[in-house]
């Protein structure tokens, strides 16, 4: 049987796991992400472990944040992560000994979206990855928008604040200081954005961090739907693990300031915070001899 | 020899000219657009005007704003011009007996500039048309974003002051009632935004209007650079003609902006304020028999 080994390196974790033809997991595995070129060698181990317990793959998908280059394999910048020029394919495929793609993590969510989730025969959406950071994936006419050297959906760094919050970019009032996982969970001084999301029921001030989040992600959206018109917007990313409690208030809010552009739909990802391992596994099968 | 019309109904102006094979002006002529269908009449009058003046055409390109159907040949929607589904293609087409294409305004002027002016060889720019209102066309990978039913680059209406001044789309805040050169025109009181930048060399209350709008400008262009990240910005439209007093400021400000993307250049659009006409000269040859 032909397997596949999928690895997702987030901000936070890195998600790994083995994959039959048909994208069953026979195993999968997750351990935090090492800061810096570290991050490589927690990938090897990773995939080489769950090789080691599942048996031989025929190849590799690998998915890193920031600006990746997919021709030559490497991370060319992250700032979440904190690498640059990190090569990711060459190191990897020696380890593993298997062809390995390398290739965006919320490029390759928002295909596994189109292929088999929430975004199927639509040719004009945006993924959005709401995790440790806040990224997009846009797809117009069918194609995703890629440059080489560049990471258009830089959707976490759009100033919606104007002179708030400093960001880890150096701008003030970018949409993560406010909407990203990271940014709820300090903004409630608990350690996940799911405890705020479960405190909400009984505590007016997790919901009222919470309806800043949403209010902000649905400001930070009515831009990109501007910009670049979508017929929907698909949620994932750890947060999407909140549901209609996410998803709700954030169509609410969109549809209330989108001016100028049809008003797009707003669905929660199929694959949820899996979108990356599953973009992952697609990777691998276009490597697979 | 082989003549077209080409037509841009702009919010203000509908200029119109009889061009030679070679893009060689015959004849020129403007008048000012009159609200609603009644725009439709006055692009067929002044058709019909430069045809009889200048002998006969072989075909016909007309740009309207807004939304626009090029397949139906029809203006879906404009704010600013204030009509909805008007039929262009077809009353054109009987009063000037021949083939008539329709399209939008500054996507054909960013053809233009991909064409003959400042984008060539660019796959990945953003033309701006700075007039009454502020839209662009964004090309990515060699396309023209575009959605049919939808306008993507829509960048007057992102909102960059959050609370600011009401805009024409019911919106507070958005990057026109700053940046546009009916807002700069209306901030220092005057008729036309080439006033307040004649005046800026003597009057500090001028400067001060420029400089909000050019802040202003770059901060929209910031939000467009994050989302799409083209490597290159031309600025057009009437604003354009005040050169590199308008350029110099805003590529300054846009790089001091820009932190998760390559800083595009900013260049002013080769057609300055006719990309549109020249793009309706484009949309024209593409109707020849």
């Amino acid at each position: 049987m032909s397997r596949i080994l999928a690895v997702d390196v987030g901000g936070t974790t890195i998600k790994a796991a083995v994959m039959d033809a048909d994208g069953t997991r026979v195993m999968s595995a997750a351990v935090p992400t090492p800061r810096g070129d570290a991050a490589l060698d927690a990938v090897a181990t990773l995939g080489s472990r769950l090789i080691a317990a599942c048996g031989p793959v025929t190849a590799a998908g690998v998915l890193v944040p920031g600006i990746v280059d997919p021709d030559r394999r490497m991370g060319v910048y992250s700032a979440n992560v904190g690498w640059s020029d990190l090569d990711f394919g060459g190191p990897l495929e020696d380890t593993w000994q298997v062809p390995v793609g390398v290739g965006h993590d919320v490029t390759w969510g928002g295909l596994a979206e189109a292929a088999t989730g929430a975004a199927r025969e639509a040719s004009d959406f945006a993924f959005v990855a709401l995790g440790t950071g806040i990224s997009a994936a846009i797809m117009s006419g069918g194609r995703m928008l890629s440059r080489p050297g560049a990471q258009p959906g830089e959707l976490g760094h759009v100033v919606i604040r104007p002179g708030g919050q400093e960001c880890s970019c150096g701008a003030r009032g970018c949409l993560e200081t406010i909407a990203s996982a990271r940014a709820i969970a300090s903004a409630y001084g608990v350690a996940s954005a799911g405890e705020v999301f479960a405190a909400a029921a009984g505590d007016a001030r997790a919901r009222g961090v919470i309806e800043a989040a949403t209010d902000a992600l649905a400001d930070g959206l009515a831009l990109l739907v501007a910009l670049v018109a979508p017929e929907k917007v698909v949620l994932g990313g750890g947060l999407s693990l909140a549901g209609a409690a996410l998803a709700d208030p954030v169509a609410r809010a969109l549809a209330g300031r989108v001016r100028v552009q049809p008003v797009p739909d707003v669905v929660l990802a199929a694959h949820r915070d899996q979108a990356g391992l599953a973009g992952a596994a697609l990777l691998a099968r276009t490597r697979q001899p």
